[in-house]
């Protein structure tokens, strides 16, 4: 195929959502100019930044603001029940703010609902929302209902953090460790165990003792009850060099912090790498490799490839004399999987000492030979 | 029918967005206590207010939140551009900004959009977001893309605006004046007019000199490229006492007003009362008195009851030494249309001189009624 195709015909999905993101970016750059812009952040992170300029006292202090939709056929499997569809559409929202290192302020929720659906379904849909929000002490400060086809809810979360510690995916500098607050992986397989062609198959496996009943559970409660680490998120903001939310897969939000370095620094050369073997150290991860192998999935695709399990990846300063990262680490419970080189490229190292780029779309087994 | 109906059976349906906003709000206030809340408004308005406390310098402002969902089947008619969409998207969250007096900050939009849309008409929703955004000069901060079976485009608007000026729904006080910023009925009539069935009597209308080409186009721009009333609202923000933005039908938003003043002083007896002659006197009214009839609609049914034209409504007081309302009222063009009395109802007096309670039956998407 050549590069000449009529660009006419292309569609929608012919660009994936980043990219689609991206192009709305470029073009809004065209504008940019017309407007006294209080804006300190790029589209593309995890939230905006708006800069309140003369108007703060003491210590300047960013406004975050985020929003994400999500819809029932792709973000809510029939499983959720309509408490953990509302606590999940508020998870999102408040994941983008726990990477910012912010604290929340309010969040606006948008829904478009079926004019079929139960008062009894609304209600419970609308009681996991405030639930979640008084988990994360968020107000529920807005918004709006429709009639729709199906279930939409689209949140927007406001937070506030001071200037000097807001958390970008840029920032990071050579020799800064890579590290997420936790095991990842869970909740995509919580999502496999949830299919009913696989409840046979589990139900045996605790049974023989192939798995325990234990790593199901916790999986299934990823899955279902999702929790933004906030809390985490603001105590890794006096640390951290950048952090982002992994929703969307280790790889891919790995390429977020390299690709959004190059946004700033065209002409370094930093790249991440990261240790297969790091991150197969883990207490879980035996039981998580059983699991998945039942279920017929690969578990370093789980981890590298899907998402849901809103834990931090984050970057931070290894020669910060202030800081125990050892003591921080076993507190915070965080892995440490690589750091900053100069490689301009996201590699990993396997376990055999081989060193890749690495895919970022399918996990690339090392082959043999 | 009896008040025991069994509650099971209710769907969302039964209830009108307004109704379950307000169950919304109801069920929020379990939580309320356990923040430690800045937010000084409520959910209903037309915005939020978020206080930063002791965060600001001189004047103490608000951070102005408000959120949107637009859905094509429902917002959307078929003869709408895919620049206009995204036009209205923008228009809509702005205008309650323009309705709480406030500045744009930013915008942030999340869109759903079918997978086999073409590129071209994206970008072109694209850039009717973008060009709203450079009219009003509020930036795109920020967004999120989804695959969706419809188009779905849920804004929100930040805004900020001094507290001692910030206009919220309730506020006014017997005597004032009641008010709004222009014409209404015109995008009604525009939607009405775009509709195919429409095309030949109007073309006829038009030759046979029954109406001007200019009504008809005027109309049609209204409905197409609304414009959210943002200069407006800031210069009220200095005189008015209350203000909301007309989306839904001036009867619906009346009683917007009239709510809001007895959610703040339950045993007071304020009430509202228009004059149908006041609104039926400006210079457009007798072209568009013409056009519904040849529509075969009722003129103030139109203004009463269906919205998208985006004016304010608003009260002042009379007693403003400071104030010269005459001007004021020629310069902003604004058309005084009633004013708050003790009648404890929202009130009309006829042409004929008969004074009626107002029918409150506005324009609600999800009612059945």
């Amino acid at each position: 195929m050549s590069n000449h195709m009529p660009k006419k015909n292309l569609q929608v999905s012919d660009f994936g959502e980043k990219k689609l993101i991206e192009r709305i970016a470029e073009k809004s750059k065209d504008f940019e100019l017309n407007f006294d812009n209080n804006l300190n952040s790029y589209i593309g992170d995890d939230a905006a930044l708006i800069d309140f300029k003369n108007n703060f006292k003491k210590e300047k202090s960013y406004l975050v603001a985020t929003t994400d939709l999500l819809i029932q056929k792709y973000h809510f499997p029939p499983e959720m029940s309509f408490f953990q569809i509302g606590w999940k559409a508020v998870t999102v929202n408040v994941s983008d703010i726990a990477a910012m290192g912010a604290k929340p302020l309010g969040i606006l929720v948008s829904l478009a609902i079926p004019s079929k659906l139960s008062i009894e379904s609304f209600d419970k849909m609308i009681d996991g929302i405030l639930e979640a929000c008084n988990y994360y002490k968020i107000p529920l400060i807005g918004g709006d209902t429709n009639e729709g086809d199906e279930i939409i809810i689209s949140g927007t979360a406001l937070g506030k953090v001071q200037q000097r510690i807001a958390k970008k995916k840029h920032g990071f500098e050579i020799g800064d460790k890579v590290a997420i607050t936790g095991q990842l992986g869970l909740a995509a397989l919580g999502f496999e165990l949830l299919k009913k062609e696989n409840k046979e198959i589990i139900e045996k496996s605790i049974e023989n003792k192939r798995i325990s009943k234990n790593i199901v559970d916790l999986s299934i409660e990823s899955a279902l009850n999702p929790k933004a680490r906030l809390d985490k998120g603001i105590i890794l903001s006096e640390i951290a060099s950048s952090c982002t939310d992994i929703t969307d897969g280790l790889a891919s939000e790995l390429y977020e912090l390299f690709n959004a370095d190059k946004k700033f620094n065209k002409d370094n050369n930093l790249g991440i790498r990261i240790y297969e073997d790091k991150i197969a150290n883990e207490p879980l991860f035996n039981e998580m490799y059983n699991l998945s192998k039942i279920l017929n999935k690969d578990i370093f695709d789980i981890i590298f490839h899907i998402g849901e399990d809103f834990e931090l990846l984050f970057t931070f300063s290894n020669n910060n004399e202030n800081i125990n990262v050892d003591e921080l680490s076993k507190n915070l419970g965080f892995i440490i999987i690589g750091e900053i080189n100069n490689s301009n490229r996201v590699e990993i190292k396997y376990s055999n000492g081989k060193i890749q780029k690495l895919s970022s779309k399918g996990y690339e087994h090392l082959s043999n030979d």
